[in-house]
Parts: structure tokens; C-alpha cells; sequence
């Protein structure tokens, strides 16, 4: 089993590759990117890219399943979230064989951190050890982002796997 | 020259092939139709197969030049805006070759009856003059909609043939 986390905003399009594990952590890290948008390019052209881009990391990867963040979220901040859904819509059509599942940012936390009150700051750090991230290496906060849908969707599949660690993590 | 207008809603997505003309209108209307969305299917791949539906129309007309509403006016009525920009974002990428350009409703009103303050009604009776649809053929609104956005992308390439019947169309 390999999950794709994707994240999608207005101005970005981060993706994280997760995989369960046996050892310390619950899962590993093994890619995370970010889809580089080329201004002065046609908005259509961009969502067609996009889509191609994330499949080829999807087979690249080996992908099983994918996880992404629900934009609905976003819509209240105006601006960028039509932007935002724009991309989600291409990128999902593209990888519609993968049968992605949405997952709001609450839904992130509670894997994260095992309730959807933590500020973003704990949720990151939380899902970087989840994953085994180690502590020097530098992630965007969009990549982590991407890399909590991941879980989300291992979580849904494996819920079990993610407990132990959610539960010392929260005590420590 | 044949043109695919586009209108996506949070539950319709609506569909018309122009063409422009010789005779007493500046248009024709030579297909329409709608993607039927079947429900209980997953959403990413009810935008896969809207993608796929769209391109396989344009490829059957023989279409050479794209348009469709900016979701972007969606976006303060909340609730389905989101839904409509997931669609247009996939619709988009499917058709990305066709170079397609987005234009407001205010354009559509403006490109049918010269200013951008006709009411739904008018704009759509000048559409369907502009296009010759007979009186007794029933369109939906949705329909009517693709066509505006058929002659926008049309009137972005033959400016002065629109004019005249429009002219005419005012001072009837």
C-alpha cells in the first residue's frame, strides 16, 4: 500500500508518497514534490499539466490509493479557492482510477494529533513524526499538509496501525 | 469555424456547437446537449467521464475553438460554486488543446444584446435569434447559456459579423 497526499491551494500543489510501516514509526516518507505551475501559461494548459504531472508520480510511486484536501474550506476565504477548486477538479479527473477520498483539515488533525482542536503548528510536527520525518529536514507546510491526507487515507484503511503512535505522541 | 460553448453549474453541465453563418442570422446552432452526471458514482470519476464526454463531443463536431462561463460569479452564492469549479477545472484540462477562454455572464449579455444589463430573459430570446432557433423549439436555460458562451468565444474572432444583428436586434 502507497498513498498519494495531495494538496491543493490557489498559488500551490503540493503531493507527499506514504507508506505503512513495521518499524518506530507508523508509516515512512518516500517522495514529496510540488507541481510548478509555469505563469504566462494558459490556465487550461496548467489544469491539463497538473493532472499529467500527479499520474505520472501516482505510477512512478507505485500508488495504491489517494488522499486529498477538501478545498470546500477554503471557499470562505474567497480569492484563490475557485483557483483552488479548478485544480482539484483536473487533478481528481486524472486520477480518477485511484478513487481519491477527500479530507477536510479537521480530519487531518484528528489523525494528526487525535483531535480536530491542535493549531497547525502541532499538527505538523505530529504528522513529520508520524511519518518519521527527522527533525533537521525542512518541509513546507504544504508538503506536510499533503503528507496528513496521506495518513488520513492509510488511516481509513489500516486505522489501527496509526493508534499506538497517535497515543504516545499525545502523552509525551 | 465551429465553436463549443460550455455551461457548468453545480448539478448541469450544459453543451452547444456554433457555427458561424451566411445567411439571416450570424450563427447557427448546430448540436447542444448535457452531460448527465450518473449519481451514486464517485466525484472523481464523474469528472473524469465529464472530461471524456466533453472531448469526445468536440471531437464529433469537428469543434475548433472553446468557450465556457467563468465559475468565478459562482462563487458568492456559496454551496454548489465549489461543485461547478471542480467540473470546470476537469472540463478544462480534458479540452486544454481547444485553447478554451472563460467570459463572465456580463459578457455573454453584452455579446447578445450590446450591454450588460439585459435581464436572463431577454439575453437568452436574443441568444437564440442570434443562433436562429426557431420559436417552438423548447432549450433549457442552461443551454442557452453554452450558446452565449459560444458566440462570446465566436465574437472574439469574427467581431463584425455579431454586430450588425445585434444592431438590429436593439432597435427592433
Amino acid at each position: 500500500m502507497r498513498v498519494l497526499g495531495i494538496d491543493t491551494g490557489s498559488t500551490h500543489l503540493a503531493w507527499a508518497v506514504v507508506a505503512p510501516a513495521e518499524g518506530p514509526t507508523p508509516a515512512v516518507l518516500l517522495a514529496h514534490g510540488a507541481v510548478e505551475g509555469k505563469p504566462h501559461t494558459p490556465l487550461a494548459y496548467r489544469l491539463w499539466a497538473a493532472g499529467q504531472e500527479l499520474g505520472q508520480v501516482a505510477r512512478a510511486h507505485q500508488v495504491s490509493h489517494v488522499g486529498y484536501e477538501l478545498v470546500f474550506q477554503h471557499a470562505r476565504r474567497g480569492g484563490g479557492a475557485m483557483d483552488a477548486a479548478l485544480f482539484t477538479g483536473a487533478v481528481l479527473a486524472a486520477l480518477a482510477l485511484y478513487e481519491p477520498e477527500g479530507y477536510t483539515p479537521n480530519q487531518v488533525k484528528a489523525v494528526a494529533v487525535g483531535h480536530g482542536g491542535a493549531d497547525k503548528k502541532q499538527v505538523a510536527a505530529h504528522v513529520r513524526e508520524l511519518v518519521g520525518v527527522p527533525a533537521g529536514l525542512r518541509l513546507s507546510a504544504h508538503v506536510t499538509d499533503a503528507i496528513g491526507v496521506a495518513l488520513c487515507r492509510l488511516a481509513q484503511e489500516r486505522p489501527l496501525d496509526l493508534l499506538p503512535l497517535v497515543a504516545a505522541a499525545r502523552t509525551r
